[in-house]
């Protein structure tokens, strides 16, 4: 029953290209990542999700991802489990030329087959290191042994080749694990073998960013909304501190009526959660912001104190940011605050240096000694100590300062540290966010 | 067979200390990552890494690592595996307060249980928010109904608490997957729990920080200090932007032998390194820094360009820094350097910002802008545009000026304009730690 090919990469046949099987639902693919670095947290397995990114994009369903130890029997043991519930197995690891990786063997024992030394790849290897007047040695030399019963895919950025084996109408490829060498070979051979063997339904994702609203109270204001999504559209939450991401997949045919129902379902999402939305798919707050003061041709300056020049980290992340971004001081200590932005020291002693009045001042402050267009400025006490119980360790008051508007605004804020610090900078990008949208709209009316 | 414990969190009790269980050889641990969004690549699972990491280090033997969807089937099929292979099962992730979530109802289920509101869970949840004058809404509340067989991990971070379940002689425990919440539970909840019941195998770790050397310097450097380790001891470079942390591990016993060795080779290693290691376990170098300026007695104040706020931002991410960080000066624009900064216009002019004169003159001006004892300041070009062939992307300067030294260096750093902020920020703080290391040894003369 088994279908076995063999041959360097070789295009697809008349025949072979007939044999396109036609899913649906969605077929499953699964990932198995080898090596022991992995299991006990020496290096963080970014592969697999590179590898469902581009497997879900083009229509795969990823129903598992496992991670073992370079161990034959391990190995063997999870590639039976994925091979029982999936289409498509895709490991990677292991390949390399020391004595550790066993990973070629041992697949090519489990599917019956002998490895064999592949001329082509042995001079290609050879080449390669005589081009860098080097002799390759044994180790590299055996990189070209390569099981009698799969397909070749043929490696142009390493020594190490990708294998497809096919089981029934499962296929089995084996990659390396370095990034940019097993990247090449999903796009450059996987890719345009599987979309001519396997034509799988469309399956498109949205995601909204949104800001200032934690991931419940979304979900209250969400509720009747998700309850009536369709059956081929499913929701989900991705929060980190400061931001939520939704992200709506929609799966079935065709793909522009996929289109028009995200964009539809988008725009009631859109009118639930008003500006609390600032941003699609990978965008971030800082660049939204950068993109709107570039709109508004206007500049930004901020004061920090409790943050401790986290806001002006977010805000210079984001090339180009000199179009808009001015500077910012960090006035942690209280005397900087009157010394480099002019608070008056009675605001200081009358209402401490968290209050709505220090904020104003210190906003009021920026504008003129940076000379911008609009002003944040922060402070608060993020702990873990100096909290009292009239202002509790979390205590952040923000102050805006624009053209059209001045705002301050208290925020009682939870975690450790380095949270209340990140959470702070968030809750003060989300407010410069609002009031930029704010004059982008009176200004484009 | 089924042992449940019920309660939160409580300290273990006599009868329960006794029932230690010692495993020769190392005992097996398994990691279930729970989220749709794991598998489609929208995020990558650094939870398992982080907890492969901890628990290797508690002397348990990663075994695997499955991440699934969060389908009740998946989980639980995941999840008998897991048990059959091993004496502690690890699942992060599907414990949040949406509609998507469903780990906990599931785990429930397949442990026999019923899900009960928790009195004490509950007004925890409810005074959290009416701290922050909010309701906490349905979805919240529901975070209360906890398993009825299971032993509560009590999460101070957040409304999703951590499970143990027990079942023979394997653990099962579900903790939320917000990576600082399931490191607190793991910290603080889990791992005196396994301490108590499960007596692994010695396995001793001292870790070395080391700053200013690469990779592939310090392996030359140490290289023959590395080849005459005894058996027993591993040595792992963790290289991190800025720095490569050194992890002895010895295993064996009895635990005062191993300690006495780690101890001599760390000064084999200290003699080598020198001033290079800046600190141990998981000290960092802002920390190292506070505690030296706090020996000085002496303050520190900052100018920041091309880093906008990072050397700030590290710096005051330690606790009851208010004690020598003065503030700091983010003069991202030139005419800030002058205003603020009061370095020269014809310095600008003349020798451009990025240059051995600007950093210097921003220094001086440092000390006198923010009255402070050591100040330091960078400039630099952090990408991807801005480069020239004489000045290219990654070319920084840093001045420090110190009470007894001033210092200005050149830097060519690599990398993303993320990755160059980074490293010039640990480059700076670097060294200013080399220069209180010295000014310290001076003084305590």
């Amino acid at each position: 029953m088994n279908t076995y090919m063999s041959g360097q990469g070789a295009p697809m046949n008349a025949e072979q290209a007939e044999k396109t099987v036609e899913y649906t639902p969605t077929p499953r693919v699964e990932i198995i990542t080898i090596g022991d670095e992995i299991l006990i947290g020496q290096v963080v397995d970014t592969n697999s999700a590179w590898i469902g990114q581009e497997l879900s994009m083009a229509g795969w369903q990823v129903g598992r991802i496992q991670s073992v130890a370079d161990e034959p029997e391990e190995i063997l043991e999870a590639l039976s489990l994925a091979l029982s519930r999936a289409k498509l197995v895709i490991l990677t690891g292991g390949l390399g030329p020391t004595r550790d990786d066993r990973t070629k063997s041992c697949l090519t024992d489990f599917f019956g087959g002998q490895l064999q030394t592949n001329p082509a790849v042995l001079s290609k290897i050879e080449n390669w290191f005589a081009q860098r007047g080097k002799d390759p040695g044994d180790a590299n030399r055996r990189q070209a042994e390569l099981p009698d019963n799969a397909q070749i895919l043929s490696n142009d950025l390493g020594t190490a080749q990708g294998m497809l084996w096919e089981r029934g109408d499962c296929m089995v490829v084996s990659l390396p694990g370095v990034p940019y060498e097993m990247k090449h070979l999903i796009h450059d051979r996987l890719l345009p073998i599987l979309s001519q063997k396997v034509k799988t339904p469309t399956l498109l994702h949205h995601t909204y960013i949104t800001c200032g609203m934690v991931e419940s109270v979304i979900a209250e204001t969400i509720a009747e909304w998700e309850l009536g999504l369709p059956d081929n559209i499913r929701l989900a939450y991705l929060p980190s501190p400061g931001m939520v991401r939704l992200r709506l997949s929609a799966s079935g045919r065709p793909a522009p009526e996929l289109e028009k129902l995200l964009l539809s379902l988008g725009n009631g999402l859109r009118n639930l959660l008003g500006h609390h939305i600032c941003g699609m798919e990978n965008e971030r707050l800082p660049d939204a912001i950068g993109a709107a003061l570039i709109r508004l041709n206007a500049t930004v300056g901020l004061a920090e104190s409790c943050t401790g020049g986290e806001i002006a980290r977010l805000l210079t992340s984001v090339a180009g940011c000199s179009r808009y971004f001015r500077g910012g001081i960090i006035a942690y200590h209280n005397d900087l605050k009157s010394e480099l932005l002019n608070v008056p020291t009675d605001v200081l002693s009358s209402h401490g240096a968290v209050s709505a009045e220090t904020v104003a001042a210190m906003a009021s402050g920026t504008l003129s000694q940076l000379n911008c267009d609009y002003a944040v400025s922060i402070s608060g006490i993020a702990g873990p100590d100096g909290g009292s119980a009239d202002k509790p360790v979390g205590t952040v008051w923000i102050g805006l300062h624009g053209p059209n508007t001045t705002v301050q605004r208290h925020y009682q804020l939870g975690g450790t540290r380095d949270l209340i610090q990140h959470r702070a900078a968030m809750s003060a990008l989300y407010l410069l966010w609002k009031m930029l949208q704010e004059d982008l709209i009176s200004k484009e009316k």
